[in-house]
């Protein structure tokens, strides 16, 4: 039987469900979740949502009417619903111990999960999870309307960055056309998501901006957050997310480095454009990740940091 | 007959045509005009394109195969497709005594276009132009593959901000899910398209954001371009697009004031979120626009500018 079909049919079966998703939740973790709990409601499921690091700040317009717990609650559900976690560990340590002993659905959509669940539907070419959800609601006939639609919608864009990413897929945009025509209203949705940000964080992203630089004949961008930056500006490192990719956008560049200092050493991010690796680059220094976006830790300080990075991409673009 | 056949059947009979889209073409323009190439070509039609401005330079990464002429051609076509231009001025000068003498199908999809063509089909719900020529592709039995896909694809993405606009409909995610299907690439796109900016402009952004306030208990944002800032960082006008919008979503602020520094007086610009008119304060100051976009010119300095248009907005939010 489809993974999709047995899926739908245990959880009509089923009838309480603890429902979560990793910790430090983004917009396909929060918004799978909050979808899911919408499509149980609406089977009339017994449900309850739980994230042990619960909504960040920047999610806070969402203003879910379902509670999300950050601690386990007193009634043992039956089920359990993991989603978008890559690992179990993802999930977090509370839940740990459940994972064990009671029927876990594992629902992701990462290369490498391990299958840790009773059930286990990965399916590696869906954008997000989100998608899997509303795939999920269409197979047990609810229509992806209201919260059940903002919901599925904001995981749709969250983890296709406005379908722009190559992850996007015909049967994507072919929900999100679905749930417009059921109802949600693009413009103010974005502007709704989008309008989370602080003028400090906007003034520290300047400030940053304006002290970018190339080398390599152009070839690599360098930005760089440094821990006094973050206090003149009342900013942190959640506010670095993303600006990243604005210095890799230059014309010419083929490699994006962002140095960030920590408590202890400079922690790198690195991003590049289709044609070149930056995961060896991240490995050589004990870090790791994708193709065109790894990292890791230099135990150095900001200055040397710098000369290392631009010498080690610049024999990384060397090679091809 | 709808129109959208009758304009299909009269393209199908005709022969010879120029194709043309308003002068300082944005994606919309450019990616109708070029897509409507595509389409007459694989009709077996002779085709010319037309552009008073020609190509701006963000544009250049298009490096279309057809020639865009920015003369009129020696060779006198029969009919005109004049695209995206809200009235016939938007079409350039050159061009204007032919769409006096031409057959003329003016295709567009802005509010109180004035019909002056020959055939006038103006689809004021159409997300894009682009939009517009792909319904006529398929209207026609050519398939949205290849360079004719890219092209509308373009222009879909172009007028509605990546699908987050309010004018993205079901119909305009279903087309750019059935070019997805026929091969289109996002990510590969996305990256190409915006990997045109410059350092100077990134850092010439970075100093206006690091310098932009708050006014009015932060329902007002305010951001300067001076012309000894384009001086110093090497940039211009055009390189300050979109700006704006940015200090729009920092949460609290209704309206998002951007002041340019021109050779005669400052250029305002407003933008404000849903609920706030802006065009009534540009209309005080002799200026236009809609309702959450305005702008126009003040002949003053910096200082006095800044202090006018933060009083007049501060009034106008008072209303509300």
């Amino acid at each position: 039987m489809p993974l999709l079909k047995q899926i739908a049919e245990q959880l009509r079966d089923a009838d309480n469900f603890l429902v979560l998703a990793h910790v430090s939740p983004d917009g396909d973790a929060l918004g799978s979740m909050l979808a899911m709990g919408e499509l149980l409601d609406a089977l009339g499921k017994k449900v309850v949502l739980f994230n042990e690091s619960g909504i960040p700040r920047r999610f806070e317009w969402l203003t879910p009417k379902r509670e999300i717990l950050t601690r386990l609650p007193e009634e043992e559900p039956d089920n359990l619903i993991v989603l978008d976690c890559g690992s179990a560990e993802r999930a977090g340590e509370l839940i740990a111990p459940w994972l064990k002993t009671k029927k876990v659905f594992n629902i992701d959509h990462h290369l490498g999960n391990p299958m840790f669940g009773t059930l286990n539907w990965v399916e590696q070419r869906a954008s997000s999870v989100g998608e899997m959800v509303g795939m999920l609601a269409r197979k047990l006939g609810v229509p992806l309307v209201g919260l059940l639609g903002e919901y599925v919608y904001l995981a749709l864009i969250s983890d296709t960055g406005d379908f722009c990413f190559n992850n996007t897929r015909p049967e994507t945009l072919e929900m999100a056309a679905e749930i417009l025509r059921l109802g949600l209203l693009p413009g103010p949705f974005h502007e709704q998501k989008q309008s989370t940000g602080k003028l400090s964080q906007l003034q520290m992203r300047g400030t940053v901006l304006q002290q970018a630089r190339l080398y390599a004949d152009g070839q690599i961008s360098l930005i760089c957050f440094t821990r006094e930056l973050f206090e003149q500006t009342g900013t942190g490192p959640e506010d670095t997310e993303g600006l990243v990719n604005t210095v890799l956008y230059v014309n010419g560049v083929q490699v994006a480095i962002s140095l960030r200092e920590e408590e202890q050493g400079i922690k790198f991010s690195l991003r590049s454009k289709s044609s070149t690796n930056v995961q060896t680059v991240a490995f050589r220094f004990g870090g790791g990740g994708h193709r065109n976006a790894a990292g890791g830790t230099l135990l150095m300080d900001m200055e040397q940091a710098k000369a290392t990075m631009i010498q080690a991409v610049t024999e990384e673009l060397g090679k091809s």
